[in-house]
């Protein structure tokens, strides 16, 4: 089978509109709304370090989808369009089928038509890289140097949970089969928050999607952005379901310093405080005020605790 | 070394215009002149597959950027910039250092500024992925299903030296060491015929770039176009220095089969015969008239000889 034929098998399904030309020509091509401009955002994901050999290939099809249309969300981008990049080592007719449903059903729901992209065959191990493409009017973007001094800072949905099923599985923690399943859809199906940041569009500061821990993603907007900030650790929202299934610290490290969250982080004047409360009502998404941007050059937790780690510690690819 | 300090030691380099973010957001942003719509394409370079493990990195940087920007030059589009996905096992200073030597050179020539991209651990082997993006005018792009009946097909600069490179590498052929001197720049530093491109916006009906193959890559312009194509083997351009240093069949091969090229295939009028050849002269690109665009289905090659391999047998990733 060429990589033409897996290309037409697999990944022709988007429903394209007009302006645009889809897969099957050197490039994709597509217009951008009159006033906008366009934002993109690359990831990789490699087999063993993002994802297990034996993750579900349907859930694989929407993370890697996922975590790329969060950074749109994070700068309050509408997606455009994306291209998929896959190397693989065979082809696997049962694994393409189902990582391509995973692909086209996040694909759809958000409206984001794959426009193109490459196939090859890898000497080891699936990678996949995608690209997404965003409109959003210009200067008007999101950005990650725009929090101000006393900015209140807000994070959607909850922390902690997708750590804690990584840390099950790669046996660093202990934890029964239902905390399992309970915690694996934060990991393997994460919630790209497209709407919630087209809306705070001129009302944000600032933003990030919360990728490699939240503490380190906040030290991206503190620094990008000359201030520190004060978080209010018991605000911070996280699946009360954990309390007792594992340790204190345990969550703390999750809520903290845990990856492949992909909720977002914003900062916002503290008289948006109403629209953005509306915001959540509005959107049935789970909004919390944890903090706030301080001057200075650190991020300091309260209460102060010593179980806490201070240590900006994330994911490192590294 | 965090993936942070990765991008920002080597890759943080780019020329960004005001116009633009680059490193160091959720997204990269840039606008599109007005009556323009973005052109986008994405290759992945696998180790081992597209590129050999002792490949000097400064080449490679150069040529994992070039065959990105090739498939903008195909469409006629202008360069607007690029996304850099690197998976590296190790973190190498002297192969990044000059790996972005070679990338950075390129896209300075071209100014296809480096505007944001993602640097993984990988657990074995170097994935590239790079995405590019252009502008070309609103449904002005050369399309490979817009050849007509009678056009002629012309190629730029010269076919198969990049292949007869490869296969003395791989040591399917023999062959000297000066031919492979001779060779290998072929290979390793291919062109982009960005500004040939340009130039053929309104005057080529149809292009591609020819990557896996002359006739591998002729062919998606036949079946898109619904049409055939009768070839003048005689006038198909090759470097006349490999005449006697391989076998006559191996040129032939590598002039029909081989891919790894980057030059353009395009199809236009008669009409435009002339325009044509002032682009030759004006841009200093050799363009070569050899072929005709027919009715039916199939690519013939002339003179009829046997020797000549018929099969649209290009480089099959599978």
């Amino acid at each position: 089978m060429s990589e033409f034929d897996i290309i037409r098998k697999y990944f022709s399904k988007s429903v394209v509109q007009k302006s645009m030309l889809g897969v099957g020509d050197d490039c994709a091509l597509f217009t951008v709304p009159h006033g906008n401009e366009v934002a993109v955002s690359k990831d990789l994901l490699i087999e063993g370090k993002h994802f297990f050999s034996n993750v579900d290939p349907v859930s694989l099809g929407h993370k890697s989808l996922a975590v790329n249309l969060s950074d749109l969300a994070a700068m309050g981008a509408q997606p455009i369009g994306c291209l998929l990049g896959i190397a693989i080592p065979t082809v696997d007719h049962r694994w393409l089928s189902k990582f391509s449903k995973g692909f086209f059903k996040l694909s759809n729901e958000v409206a984001c038509p794959l426009l193109g992209g490459d196939t090859v065959k890898s000497s080891s191990g699936i990678s996949i890289s995608i690209t997404v493409f965003g409109a959003v009017p210009v200067s008007q973007a999101i950005r990650r140097n725009g929090a101000k001094l006393n900015d209140e800072i807000w994070i959607s949905g909850n922390l902690g949970s997708a750590d804690i099923a990584y840390r099950i599985i790669t046996k660093q923690i202990m934890g029964s089969k239902s905390l399992l399943r309970r915690t694996i859809r934060a990991l393997d199906w994460p919630n790209p928050r497209i709407h919630l940041g087209r809306c705070l569009l001129g009302i944000a500061n600032s933003a990030i999607d919360i990728s490699d821990g939240f503490l380190q993603d906040l030290s991206h907007i503190t620094r990008s952005s000359n201030l520190g900030a004060n978080i209010y650790y018991d605000e911070i929202p996280f699946d009360k379901y954990l309390e007792g299934k594992v340790s204190q610290e345990d969550i703390k490290k999750a809520i903290l310093n845990g990856g492949d969250v992909y909720e977002l982080c914003f900062t916002a004047s503290k008289s948006n405080h109403n629209a953005i409360r509306k915001i959540s009502n509005d959107t049935g998404i789970v909004l919390h005020m944890v903090g706030k941007m301080v001057s200075g050059k650190s991020i300091k937790i309260s209460p102060h605790d010593r179980s806490i780690l201070y240590d900006i510690n994330g994911f490192n690819h590294f």
